[in-house]
């Protein structure tokens, strides 16, 4: 299981909202879970969760929107005191409906590398010394999501070498220039133990994923939960899939 | 050597001069080069080697100006003819300075995003009819530059599993990013014949590469002219340093 302060953005729907569920619901249930999403006053199903469970805190975040990081961080140092943040889930994201080349358009572009890219990087940057400060105030040895980490949902979808169907331009280059971020920040925070992955949640039935997907949420986020528990020094960097096998870039 | 008619974007210094200058002075220099550039009235160089062959036609194009592009491709397709491109260079480039997670900044990834990830997809979305044109007019069998290519200026930066060192947040999350691009045009435009390769031009003497590079524009460029014309269905959707040796996404 997971443990400690873990911080998720876009927690009102879809795997967000179950990997609070899980976390919530779980025997061990971590000490702090801050859930974010843009509208918490209509976000009904994490607010119910939260209602019964003490460890979660409803926060507000669009992570598009850069001017609201510093109230939002000054709040969260708030919530998480001198002892910080010790997993850090970049999860809201993005996916337009656009497939071949004739129909791909520049604010799509612009807008699915904001939020799938360029947030995820930024909210990062923006949360450091709260990683930092959970990484050096940790009693747990070497790498461990539970002392200091930064787990990137991406997509198998951003794998260059797994692609064999062409189109999806946003969604695929905005996942591929995150994993790209996902290695230069393992690289970057390794000195202060802080690990850094990408995850593959597997194809979700969700808002994103639709209803033809062969997974639930409930399946793909408890085998994330087990997987992420697993991760050392080795995974650093790494690109992996719900259930732990390791893809391709 | 290379043939046909050939678009080359950032021509004015660099790179993409070095790229006009020796498609201009070879034995058999191609029909016509249309060589792009933000401002053609302080292109000193390119203006110069313009006056000396007519096959060069200097055009005005800023790939971040998206409303520029309807005048553009219509100037280009008068040039051109029913024809068509035959090679589209998607050269223009920038890098900035920045380098750890603690120096990153929001508009430094949007703007590195727009020139290197944005606008090489929205050109050639632009250019596609006259590339369709030139692939279904070639007599040319199967897949070669000479009959039609979109060809990407990369950079090993841009790949993951190459990247030992960290930080340089924009540049290489845009270029990974443009090598997913590479990959999805790779397949979208099989059917039309249309090959699409990333390239790493190596570390080279320009603005960008700093007086320390190990290369000169001349010998980099004489390299990718090179290891272009030998492309083929092979190559076709693959990333490839200057001198034609495959690298890593
Ligand atoms: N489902 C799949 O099959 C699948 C496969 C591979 C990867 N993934 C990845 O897994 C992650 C979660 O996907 P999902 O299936 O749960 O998607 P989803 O059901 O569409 O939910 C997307 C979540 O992201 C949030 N979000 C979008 N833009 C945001 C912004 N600017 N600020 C804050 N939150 C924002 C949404 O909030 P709002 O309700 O406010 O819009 C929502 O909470 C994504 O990164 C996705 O790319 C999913
Ligand atoms: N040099 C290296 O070591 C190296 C290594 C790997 C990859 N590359 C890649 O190779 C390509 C060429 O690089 P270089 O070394 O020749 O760089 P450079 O000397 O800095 O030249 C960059 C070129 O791109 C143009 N450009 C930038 N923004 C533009 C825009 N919005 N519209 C049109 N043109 C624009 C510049 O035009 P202005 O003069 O108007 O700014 C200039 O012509 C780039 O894609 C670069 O990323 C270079």
């Amino acid at each position: 299981m997971l443990s400690g302060k873990i911080l998720i953005t876009g927690s009102n729907r879809g795997l967000g909202l179950e990997f609070v569920n899980q976390l919530a619901k779980c025997n061990n249930s971590p000490e702090m879970i801050i859930a974010t999403c843009r509208k918490p006053e209509e976000a009904m199903d994490l607010q119910t969760l939260a209602n019964t469970h003490k460890n979660i805190h409803v926060t507000k975040l669009d992570v598009a929107n850069e001017a609201s990081y510093g109230s939002f961080v000054d709040h969260v140092k708030d919530l998480v005191g001198s002892t910080g943040i010790n997993l850090l889930v970049n999860n809201a994201g993005y996916a337009p409906k656009s497939t071949r080349i004739n129909m791909v358009k520049w604010e799509q572009m612009q807008e699915t590398l904001l939020i799938n890219t360029i947030a995820p990087l930024m909210i990062t940057k923006a949360l450091l010394p709260l990683l930092t400060a959970a990484a050096s105030k940790s009693c747990i040895d070497g790498f461990s999501v539970n002392k200091a980490a930064v787990i990137n949902m991406s997509s198998v979808l951003g794998s260059i070498s797994a692609n064999a169907q062409g189109g999806l331009y946003p969604y695929r280059a905005s996942k591929a220039a995150l994993n790209a971020i996902t290695k230069s920040l393992s690289l970057d925070l390794q000195h202060q133990y802080i690990l850094v992955a990408s995850i593959h949640p597997g194809w979700v039935q969700t808002d994103m994923g639709g209803k033809n997907a062969p997974l639930t949420p409930q399946e793909s986020i408890s085998e994330i939960v087990k997987t992420l528990s697993k991760f050392n020094e080795e995974h650093n960097g790494g690109f992996y899939q719900y259930d732990g096998k390791q893809i391709q870039w």
